[in-house]
């Protein structure tokens, strides 16, 4: 159903530097001749019918609508009680998996080469149940909850990414030793939904190991899946071996067929408006967009154009390492792409 | 009253390499006359009045005797129910600091230099107290138990390290933006420590964003101090820095001035008795220790030792690149360390 037709996507801009890496990907998607048709829209949390926090009505519409969003860098809210907007939009439309592909970017220099892995965050539940007590004076709890529902929802969906994708192999990362009931939980799951997938590699490592090995040697690594705040903490790890959140795509799928990519970046607001960002990870994440919607030629090319940018490292924004405005990198890349037409 | 005199500390040779690396630490204190005199000591979990598991009575009275122990690494139980030596070690000596120094080694090639930080690890409570639920049916909850009482201890203890070693900041990681209560209540503590000792700059930072800066350039950080799990994962992957848990140090501090130092890395069954391990860990452990007693002399020059055997690179083991045994990498830096005298 994808495939054919022109697509409407639900674009949020966002904020601070969001606008201008907006505006690049569109125009480069336009120079691709993607068949996509954007639909802007703004987010900001408001206060709903009986003081819910929520996402703007015409926002949800759209989303819900056409399923497929792409979503620069939002302002965290400054004022107390305000919900990250992160959260807010992962519990508005379920998105249940936060989904990093983490692969070396050739030209950009980093402490490693050949990294290629991708991390799949459980986005839902565990730590950030949101659920904490004092019980005394002095003595806090915060309750993890993992559920059956949410394990299996994730271990399949990493097996089925990996299938997919041809990805080899899934390893689930887990402190099972020392939570035995709840990541022992999870781990049951990935075992399961490893038995029905018996042509991808199934291995299990502990969080601790995993970090340790990472940072020796990333290569061993093929898909990895795990709760949420281990999540939270292997994606951006891994972010940072192949050069931070500036170039590191990253989607988020959700129940009913919704799912939104975005950069995760911040919003830079000290260079904002000043033609100054670097719209890879944006990018990126609109070239994962493209290949979740089964637009695959589209992807490569635009992808191959921003990778070919980058390692000829004549125009490069200042992040990366150049002296080019967002502007004539943006233009670079489009005119690679019309170049490998 | 440390400094004077011969100091008796417990040796814990530990399983599978154990015994062969302590007796390496052994010679080298001998040849630098490192004024210790060993009280060795097995330690296995064994069932106490009342069913509780409790380490053996001898190395426990020896223990509270000493203060001051070495151990190598204990072999994980495999009956089910049995609990970790680890984890009972930390409980039956309330070591609630666990320190790990993570230095770059001269000579032994990672993909990073110059790394100079310090973990340090709430050792007691948070996400390892053991508490899990089953809610209903699929739901199940772990609880993460923070204390005003071991925050402000462990808090406490990172500035006054810091302060004590020459330290110039300390760093709390968190995640109170997920956690407000129990990782806000750690956070407070630290902040509550950092207003005692303005000679320490004191900087808050959320996990994810230390573990992307981490690998991007760890020489940005000086001393870290963090809740058990956030250390689990930190202390593992700082050790990955470095060249892994083959060369890094680790030392347990808890209450009463009892501290324990021990090598973190497993048992290595596949060598064993084969004169093939790799004592560096341990001996490195040796040394802080000798430190923590403020035997500062020693420990320089049995450091010294170690390092420039590494950097020399003509006698190493087969870990560390080299073709040697055991013994032959014990003897060399017995050597280095008499021609230093
Ligand atoms: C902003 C914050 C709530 C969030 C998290 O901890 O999940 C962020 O770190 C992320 O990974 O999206
Ligand atoms: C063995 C295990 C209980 C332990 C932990 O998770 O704390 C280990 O990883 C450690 O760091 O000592």
């Amino acid at each position: 159903t994808y495939v054919r037709g022109i697509h409407t996507v639900t674009l949020i801009p966002g904020d601070g530097v969001g606008p201008e890496i907006s505006s690049a990907v569109m125009k480069i998607f336009e120079a691709a001749k993607a068949p996509i048709q954007w639909e802007e829209r703004n987010v900001t949390a408001i206060k709903g019918p009986g003081g819910k926090w929520m996402i703007p009505p015409d926002a949800k519409e759209s989303m819900d609508r056409n399923k497929i969003g792409l979503k620069g860098p939002l302002k965290t809210p400054i004022a107390a009680g305000h919900p990250s907007m992160n959260l807010l939009l992962r519990k508005t439309f379920d998105l249940y998996a936060n989904v990093r592909p983490c692969v070396s970017i050739e030209g950009y220099k980093t402490p490693y080469t050949d990294v290629n892995l991708v991390t799949i965050r459980e986005n839902t539940e565990g730590e950030y149940s949101g659920i904490e007590h004092v019980i005394v004076d002095g003595v806090v709890q915060s309750i993890k909850l993992i559920t059956e529902q949410a394990s299996q929802r994730i271990a399949e969906y990493a097996f089925e990414y990996a299938r997919n994708n041809q990805r080899a192999s899934v390893t689930a990362v887990h402190k099972a030793n020392i939570m035995r009931m709840s990541d022992g939980l999870f781990l049951r799951k990935c075992r399961e939904a490893a038995e029905k997938h018996k042509d991808v590699k199934f291995t299990e490592m502990y969080l601790d190991t995993v970090c340790l090995n990472m940072v020796q040697d990333p290569t061993q690594f093929d898909v990895l899946v795990m709760p949420n705040l281990y999540g939270d903490i292997l994606s951006d790890l891994c972010a940072g071996l192949i050069g931070g959140l500036g170039v590191t795509p990253s989607g988020n799928i959700g129940a009913n067929g919704v799912a939104i990519f975005e950069s995760v970046h911040g919003t830079a607001p000290d260079i904002a408006g000043k033609d100054m960002a670097n719209p890879t990870a944006l990018l990126l994440s609109a070239v994962m967009m493209l290949r979740h919607m089964g637009l695959h030629g589209h992807a490569k090319k635009i992808e191959a154009a921003c990778f070919d940018i980058i390692r000829d490292k004549k125009v490069l924004t200042k992040d990366l390492g150049g002296n080019s405005k967002c502007s004539e990198f943006t233009e670079a890349i489009c005119q690679r792409v019309l170049d490998l037409d």
